[in-house]
C-alpha cells in the first residue's frame, strides 16, 4: 500500500525536494480553513535542476518505442487510479468541487492519458512521408527523402486551477506532451498542491516501474511568479503549455517571445463563447432553452473555460419569453463554492463592475451565499448598441455570469459576432426554418472560433480526435493548436528530413519495411506497405 | 500578345497603383547600371488598401472548391510560362543570376504551383476528422463533432532577394497560403521590382480568368521598411512568410508579437550548414570530396540558405588532403556576380571579419573579380578550441565563404555540433565503416537542424512531400515548419470542429456522403468512406 501522506516536496526527476524559497498552504474554500501540510516552493536553482535532467533524459525518451510510451501513459493512468479515495478527498477539499465531479474528472484524466496512449501506438502522428530516389530523373536524378516528426523537446505545464486533475499536473498537456516524446516540468497550482504532489508522486511511479530516466518528468511549486518565470525563461525548455487568466497568459508570451531562442506558448486563456438564438428556434422553445442555458452557465460555479458568458438574440416577445424563463431557474439556482477566495473575489467584482455599466440591467441572480467563497449566479441585458459602446461588456467574468444582448434582427448578430475578439466556441440554436439564416452566420464563426455547436451548449468538452479546444486570439495564443484531444499532441512536434539515408540508419518510421505498420506518404499516396 | 513593358506600379486587387511615397529603380548588379523604369512605393494606405481587399475575398476565396483552386495554381503557372523570355530577361538583368538558372527557377516555381495544385485536389491536408453520435454512450451520450482545417486569413509575404522567382511574388510562401485558401498580400523585394512586376501581372490575370475575387492577391514596393512593416500590423493580416536575412526576420517576429493580436511569423533566416566529413570517408575519398564541396560552396556565388559554411572533420593528414584539394579547386574558380552591391559588399565585409579572428587562417580564395559586384570563393581553417572561443565564427556569411574546422576526435565534432545554433540542414560525408560513430551524432543532429544529408550536398532543395526546408531557431522563427514542399501548407492552416450540425450544413470535407472523395479519420479509422 503506498504512503499518500503529504510531505509539501517538489519532486525532481526521482528526488523529493523540499523548497526553501517560498512557503505556502492550501486553502479549503469550502471552509476557508488552511490545509496541511506547509509546501515549500523553490527558486530558479531548482527549474534548472528540473530542466537540465529533463534535457538529460531528452534524447532517450524521445526514441522510447511507441510500445514502450503507450505503456508508460497507461502506467500513469493506473498509478492515478491506485490513489484511491485520498486523491479524491484531497482534491475535493482543495478545490470546493463536488466529489462526483472530481471522480468524473479523474476518469477524464485517466481516459485522455489512455487516448493518447492509443494514438501513440498507431503511430500515425509522426505523419511519416517517402520521396523515393528517381535515379533516371531528368534533367536531374531525384535523391531519397524521407520525413517524420519528432519530439519538440522538454515541455513546461502550468497546471490549471479549474481542473485541478483534466488541466493539471497529469492533465491534457502534460499527456499529449508525454505522448509526443517530451519531457515534462510542471508548475503546479498552488491551490491544489496536495492534489498536484500525489498525482505527481503517481507519475514518479510509473517512469520507475517502466525505466525510463528520471528527468522525464519533474513538478515543482511556488507561492509567486518566479519559478514560473524561469521555466519559461530556460534554454532547455522548448515549449509551454498553460491555461489560466488572460493577463497570466499575456506574460508568458511576452517572457517566451523575448528569450535568446523564442519558444512556442500554447495559453488557452480567456473566452466568453457566444449562444446565439435563432428565430424560429426562440419562437418554439424559449423556456426550454432558458432552463438549458441556465444549467451549462452554472454547471461547476460557471468555472469553465467554454461556459457561456455571452448570449445574443433578435429583441421581442420571444426573448422577453426567454429572458423570463431564465430568470425564474436562475433565481432557484443554488449558490456555489468557487475554487479559491481569489477567484470568488474576481467574481464578484466582476459582476458588480458590468451591473454598473451604462445600458446594462440585471435580470436576475442566484440565491444568496451561505457560506465562505460562494458565487451566485448572475443573468444581465443589455442591447448591441450599449454593447458595441462599451468594449468592457466584453470582458470574460469567470463564473456563472451572463449578459444577453438584444439586437435588431439576425444582420446585427451577426455584425455584433464579427467584432467578438477570438473565441474557444459559439453556439446556435437552431430550428429548421433557421438554416438559410444560419448559414449566412457560419463565415463568421468559423473565423472567431475554435468550436461551433448547433443545439447544444459549450460546457462538456469531449476527448477524441475530433474536437478543437483552441481558437483565435486572445481565446487561445496559438489558433492553429488545440488543447485537447489527439490533435493537441501536434503542439509538441516538429519535422525532420532524412535525405540518401542508408536504411539501418533510419528511424524505424521511415525504414523500408516499415516495421511499425504505420500509414505513411509514399510517393503522395496513403498507404502501410 | 501581353504588353511586358513595365509600368513601376504596384498591383492592389485588379488595379495598378503608382505609389507616391518612395521612389527608386533596379539595378543590374553585372554592369553596376541603373534599369528602366523607376518604381513607385506605397505606404500605409495602400497596404490599408490591399488588406481590406484581402479581408474582403477571404471568405469567399477560402471556400472555393479543391478544384477551382487547383485551376487558379495552375493558370498562375501558365500565365507565368506565357511572360516569355520578357520574364527571363529581367530575371536575369535584376539579379545577375545566369540565365539557365533562372530558367531552372522558372520551372521550379511553375513546379510548385502545380504540386501545390494536386495537393488541393486530393484534398487530405484539411485533417478531416469525425466522430460520430454514440447516444448510447454511459453515462453520458456523445454528440457528434467533426473536424477540419480551414485558412488562417490574409497573409503578407516578403519576397527574397536569393529567389527573384520561387521565394518572390508568386514562390512558395505565395503558392502555399493561396493553397491553403489564404488571400496574398507581397511586399516586392526592392532588388527586382521588374520581375515581381511581371509576376504580379501573371497573377492578376489568373484571377481574372478564374473569376476570383480581386483582393486574392496584391503586390507593393517599398524603398525603406514603412511598406513591410505597416504590413505585418495591418489586423487583417494572420500569418507572415519571409525568406531573408537574420536582423529583417527578427524584426518581423518582434512586430508581429507586440501587435494587438500576435500572428504567426514564418521567418527563414540563417544558417551555416555544417559538413560533418566522418573518418573513413575522409580516408577513401578526400579529393573527391573536396571538389564535390567546393562545388556546392560556389554554386550561385554561394547564395543560397542551404550554402554550407561549416566543415567539421577529425585533424590529420586526411584532413590535409582535403585541404590542399579543397584549396586547389576553389583556387580556380570564377568569381561571381552576386545578387545585390550590398549583398556584395556585406560578403565581402564579413569575409574580411573571419579573416581578422584569432585563431583563423585563410587556406584559398578564388580568383579575384573582373567585374562590378562579384564575389570571390573564401575558405579558412581554425581549430575546434578557437571556434569555441569566439561565437561570432558562426556568423552566417552570406556567399562562397566556408569556414574548416579541425577537431581532435569525433566525439568533439559532436561536442561542437551540439552548441551550435538550429541550422537548416546538416550533411554527413561518411562511409559504411563510419555507421557506428554517425549513429552517435544523429540525436544531436536531429535536435539541431531541420535537414540532415548523408554523402550528398546541402545546396539543390527539392520541393515534394517529404523536403523540410526549416529547422530550430535562428535557422527559422518557427521550428514547426517548413517553407519549401507540400508540408508547407499547413503553416497557414488552422483547425475548426463542427458539433452536432445537420449534414447540409457542414462543409463538404466533413458531410456524410464525403463528396470530395477525401481521407479521412472517421472512428479513429484512416478511410476514404
Amino acid at each position: 500500500m503506498t504512503d499518500h501522506s503529504l510531505s509539501g516536496a517538489m519532486l525532481i526527476g526521482a528526488q523529493a525536494v523540499y523548497g526553501a524559497q517560498t512557503s505556502f498552504r492550501a486553502i479549503n474554500p469550502a471552509t476557508g480553513l488552511e490545509l496541511e501540510p506547509v509546501f515549500g516552493g523553490g527558486g530558479k536553482g531548482e527549474v534548472d535542476r528540473a530542466c537540465n535532467l529533463a534535457w538529460a533524459a531528452f534524447d532517450s525518451y524521445r526514441e522510447t518505442s511507441n510500445e514502450a510510451r503507450a505503456t508508460f501513459l497507461e502506467t500513469i493512468a493506473s498509478e492515478i487510479l491506485a490513489l484511491g479515495d485520498a486523491l479524491i478527498e484531497r482534491a475535493v477539499a482543495e478545490s470546493g468541487l463536488p466529489r462526483g465531479r472530481i471522480e468524473g474528472e479523474r476518469g477524464r484524466t485517466m481516459g485522455q492519458l489512455q487516448m493518447f496512449a492509443a494514438l501513440v501506438r498507431e503511430g500515425s502522428f509522426v505523419d511519416a512521408r517517402i520521396d523515393p530516389a528517381l535515379p533516371d530523373r531528368k534533367p536531374l536524378p531525384r535523391v531519397d527523402i524521407r520525413q517524420r516528426h519528432i519530439a519538440l523537446g522538454p515541455v513546461g505545464v502550468f497546471g490549471a486551477s479549474n481542473f485541478p486533475l483534466a488541466f493539471s499536473v497529469a492533465g491534457g498537456d502534460t499527456a499529449s506532451a508525454l505522448a509526443a516524446g517530451c519531457p515534462v516540468v510542471v508548475k503546479a497550482h498552488s491551490a491544489h498542491p496536495g492534489t498536484s504532489e500525489l498525482v505527481g508522486r503517481a507519475i514518479q511511479a510509473a517512469i520507475a516501474k517502466c525505466g525510463l530516466p528520471e528527468g522525464v518528468f519533474s513538478m515543482l511549486f511556488g507561492a509567486g511568479t518566479d519559478v514560473g518565470t524561469a521555466l519559461v525563461e530556460h534554454p532547455h525548455i522548448k515549449a509551454i503549455g498553460f491555461t489560466g487568466s488572460r493577463m497570466g497568459g499575456l506574460a508568458l508570451m511576452k517572457a517566451a517571445a523575448l528569450r535568446p531562442e523564442p519558444i512556442p506558448v500554447y495559453a488557452e486563456m480567456s473566452s466568453i463563447n457566444p449562444v446565439l438564438l435563432m428565430p424560429a428556434a426562440l419562437k418554439a422553445r424559449a423556456v426550454h432553452m432558458a432552463r438549458d442555458f441556465v444549467g451549462s452557465l452554472t454547471l461547476g460555479a460557471g468555472q469553465f473555460c467554454t461556459n457561456p458568458g455571452l448570449l445574443l438574440a433578435v429583441d421581442g416577445p420571444d426573448l422577453d419569453a426567454f429572458l423570463e424563463a431564465a430568470a425564474s431557474v436562475l433565481s432557484a439556482s443554488a449558490p456555489a463554492t468557487m475554487l479559491t477566495p481569489n477567484i470568488c473575489r474576481a467574481y464578484t467584482g466582476g459582476v458588480a463592475r458590468l451591473a454598473a455599466y451604462a445600458g446594462v440591467k440585471q435580470v436576475a441572480q442566484g440565491l444568496a451565499p451561505n457560506g465562505p467563497n460562494q458565487g451566485q449566479g448572475a443573468l444581465f441585458v443589455t442591447d448591441a448598441a450599449a454593447f458595441a459602446a462599451n468594449a468592457h461588456l466584453g470582458d470574460e467574468i469567470f463564473g456563472a455570469a451572463a449578459l444577453v444582448i438584444r439586437c435588431p434582427d439576425v444582420a446585427a448578430m451577426r455584425a455584433l459576432a464579427e467584432k467578438l475578439e477570438g473565441q474557444l466556441t459559439a453556439t446556435v440554436q437552431m430550428d429548421a426554418a433557421d438554416t438559410a439564416l444560419v448559414r449566412t452566420l457560419l463565415p463568421t464563426l468559423e473565423r472567431r472560433v475554435g468550436r461551433i455547436l448547433i443545439n447544444g451548449y459549450p460546457t462538456g468538452v469531449e476527448v477524441n480526435d475530433a474536437m478543437v479546444h483552441g481558437g483565435p486570439f486572445p481565446a487561445t495564443s496559438d489558433a492553429r493548436s488545440t488543447s485537447v484531444g489527439t490533435l493537441a499532441i501536434q503542439r509538441f512536434l516538429r519535422p525532420v528530413a532524412y535525405q540518401n539515408f542508408p536504411d539501418e540508419l533510419l528511424p524505424a518510421a521511415l525504414q523500408d519495411a516499415n516495421p511499425s505498420h504505420l500509414w505513411r506518404r509514399r510517393n503522395s499516396q496513403f498507404g502501410r506497405d
